[in-house]
């Protein structure tokens, strides 16, 4: 497909002969017996990266958080987050049906769910007595994917540590492209997500490994993911080869985040010329607003870019490493004609 | 206790010997083994009074909620709700525990989830595929316990049946209370509540049964009852203690919601001299602003007056059979003194 | 229905309307507010009875059991049973789905799952990390009804409390007809459930109460039960109509279990001339083999006698106050006239 | 750790850059976007190779299980299986909190579960209405790791598949490694699984995937799998680069499973001599007695042989293609000295 400019997802970057062959194979061994050096050595380098005790390699950022809200809570208990990040947005049937827990989702005035509107939403609910349901998490997400990768502010996420630490709350963060937001910040990872207690990273999006998240958080509380992650069939063998190629690609987060960043930047003021941007350009995507979403990306592939048809009347662009400042170049001139 | 005016809750009206030694005792039987008359009827009559095919005797209207909701969708759906509808306000943690569901509770303006509101929490989440949480029912109320006793509209009724058509959910009413609503409407149940598919009714509050609730709606979502009621541990023998009463006392509901209506419309009047209502007075109950609510319930209890802080800055007063118009004179001429 | 001879089950035992004028109405108030001062005394008297810290008037036996269980496991724990014993025989798809606990049900030699069952159930499933189903609970059963009523031993009840002591497990005791094995025993309840941490007693069976049961155990596991029986709609309101009965009948336990279990006894004596017992007659019921249970079962009932088809070659009949010893004489007649 | 003979599993079988730099990565895609071709061309393989519809790639064998067993039944039913097979051994956690179903695990004479074990594990519950746990599936496995290796026998399938006919259940085989079945059996895969109706193989084992494993069945019911397997977080992006070697590896399962197979047999008859064999030597594992299973397994790992203390009184060694037959015959040597 060389035509195509793929700016559908992040998650859409490929893996080429070289990510591999690099990789030392004696390292990789059988995680479920613990003899996986590559693994161990994300999970170290995670640690150190998001400043928690501990870290554990896991399949997908659907299961990373499930297990992650699972360690900080019991069935019956309380999540409350914003309606439209990941958790509720995506993942809600398996947080019923496999975490057992309550979503309390609020809906916040532009995507960031504020210390303010989390205590709203709690009060919003009986808290009577321990007979209902307990609010146990504040579920966060930065970048937040379904209001255009806008990061969560460093000023909130200390008000909403505040208002944790008042009424006893856990505080989780779905940082599936959390690098991206501190890039933005210009701010080391483990000073931004240090108000949370536990959090998830992916290696499947920018920085481009094949699949694979991260969970970080107490060293106690990962003891207990590992059980919740064998309930969800989340303990593979060689793990090793995805978590070998992606601790060499967390080599470059930086770059790559900066690039994609960049280009999204880029790409947003070109768009934002001749359509309405629908949220601030913060990270690596560009939300427009259209009538027929759905049209217009059909239109757009005809004539080799892809984008996402987010709802009806929104469309999502990604930048990621699978396209080059040139390539996005010709893409926006598309674009523009499309609209 | 004979000077105590209870305004509390209309869930406390009390049985009396007159109530019990009028029952026929030969009609009592064992209801596991389908063969006590007094369930039998009361479900019959409630079959007919609500203008479904059928009714099944529930324990409590959290069972029979619960129950309800799990005929209309399977472990993983989606129930869109209000976020002060009893189902998400109490019942939570029953949801997503016992029934597997996931709430999706919206803000509403002013209490009544509308069809529109309905629509923006059905689009605020991904539909992108059967991937995601499908929403499968939308579950009222009415009256609505939280928002001061106000009966859901019977044009929006209409109007969220109608969305219900369009993208195929099924509509679930708890109307607890909804004899009080179709008085105050002055509407024959059946017609009320033709809308729902399915609707709870509860025996234990202004109609002043013991406890016990019913379950109505198409016999075959009532024969899947029967079995998520013995998994909840809600088929009980002889019930028909129980619902001999409740059928005894249905034969006055007309009576007895206009009574506490009417009473409630008048406490309003008073109350609504010396201090801000919250909500409209519909029903029967009366809800007033109050900056220190269980400070004021402490005043109140002391000269002999209960009522319910239900928020911090919240007070409800229920009338009920347990206080008559004397009563409630008195009760308040010492709330008025107490605010 | 004059000429009935009802020996199905204990369950049907019948209330009139002496069981209930002579409650003092006064006592009855809404147990959800805690106020029912009958359900007060009934958990009071209870856990005298059964020497425990305290008690949880329950709707069922099943939420009962369920309750109880949850209480001392959590979600994904092991609960080691028998496979005839009620919570695996009937009551398998609540403790799946509603307590979420994994059911390790033994069939044993005779009915009895001695402690070395349970240890050779332990031992079959993978014990290597708590990546796996811990065992957290043994429930046994006393009378055991589908092994024909038999007592469950005290010796063997000791070796599982050591059992359970050894390998840091709970003991459960489903009770629903212990008093009858109290009787049988002549030993007082208090000391022969000791070793069991939490037990079921239902009030419904022999007792004749219309239903209703209890769940007694330390303190603090009886908080925790309030929650999950609230969580299965089991919080009643005016439960003292029902608690009240329950325990002017508790007055007669001694007499009642004592009548059964004598008329049973009898009645074993007479069928075991004309057919196989199936299991010794130790309490209140008799199970003879039958080629065809379900057909005998119609002959009996087309003479006026009830009995169970408990499963295709297997009746049961129990003695209850429903049955006069002269009753049982003339279904003795009939019963071996139709064999 | 070259002198390491490693005989504790084939889930332990390494990869190496050869496995890896000959594959097309022009192929791997974003499977959550259905566009990785090796997974795709795996999975068509599998649907091919084992005679089904269709097939879907899970990271586990864990989850290939649950999601299996979910497609074939609802939370609330039961899923009848042998007490020592994996699904009930290592996963009953799983089966209850992750997929809600009831396990009615039997105790085997001989580790074969047998179609008159199956219908006395199922008779021995109330079967009497739908109000109780409803049995829906089977559950077998070959071979059958917790028995040996042991191959399910053919004729015992056909016995099982038509008891499901009788009973109207699905017959679900785990068959993580069904292939060194089918070699031991000289039997083409699809012939030898065609009586169930879905099953799980694991690449992961003896074929020597780095992970994954892959479900197979019915079109529709692999369709209902991608919505389970997406609840459990098993939707991972660039699997193609797992699939990839899959596929490769798979291209030689016969030559490898026969020399496994082979090889245990060898080793089975060497320590025969010298031990007692628990199992017959069917396939690739050999199982003996041992007093002190884990003081033997420590000393020979002293030695560097590894091996599998799978009891307290019971050593497994399996052959992969990590032992050559010469380091099995050194191996065999040092065994026998360490009894």
């Amino acid at each position: 497909m060389p035509d195509i400019i793929d700016l559908r997802s992040d998650t859409l970057t490929r893996i080429c002969k070289s990510d591999v062959e690099t990789l030392d194979f004696a390292k990789i061994g059988d995680d479920c017996y613990g003899e996986d050096r590559y693994v161990r050595e994300l999970e170290a380098y995670c640690a150190e990266l998001f400043g928690k005790e501990a870290a554990l390699f896991m399949p997908s950022g659907t299961m990373s958080n499930q297990v992650g809200l699972r360690c900080l809570a019991a069935p019956g208990d309380e999540v409350v987050t914003e309606v439209g990040y990941h958790i509720n947005f995506f993942e809600s049937s398996a947080v019923s049906v496999n975490s057992g827990l309550v979503l309390n989702p609020y809906h916040s005035a532009d995507g960031i769910l504020t210390a303010a509107d989390a205590r709203i939403a709690i009060q919003a609910k009986a808290r009577w007595s321990k007979l209902y349901a307990a609010p146990k998490v504040v579920a966060i997400e930065s970048s937040i994917n379904s209001y255009g990768g806008i990061v969560y502010p460093v000023e909130e996420m200390r008000r909403m540590r505040a208002l944790c630490d008042e009424m006893d709350l856990s505080l989780y963060l779905d940082g599936a492209r959390v690098l991206n937001a501190c890039t933005r910040l210009d701010m080391p990872p483990a000073r931004y997500v240090r108000p949370a207690d536990m959090l998830n990273f992916c290696f499947s999006k920018g920085v481009g490994a094949p699949f694979g998240s991260i969970l970080a958080g107490p060293a106690e509380k990962i003891e207990a993911a590992r059980v919740f992650r064998k309930w969800h069939g989340g303990c593979l063998h060689q793990s090793g080869l995805m978590a070998g190629v992606a601790l060499d690609k967390m080599g470059h987060w930086q770059r790559v985040t900066q690039q994609d960043n960049d280009n999204a930047e880029w790409l947003g003021r070109r768009l934002g010329e001749a359509a309405r941007l629908k949220y601030p350009v913060e990270t690596n995507m560009v939300f427009i607003e259209a009538t027929d979403a759905k049209g217009v990306a059909a239109r757009l592939a005809a004539r080799g870019v892809l984008a996402l048809a987010w709802k009806p009347d929104l469309l999502r662009f990604t930048c990621s490493s699978l396209v080059t400042r040139r390539e996005l170049e010709r893409a926006a001139d598309i674009i523009r004609a499309s609209l």
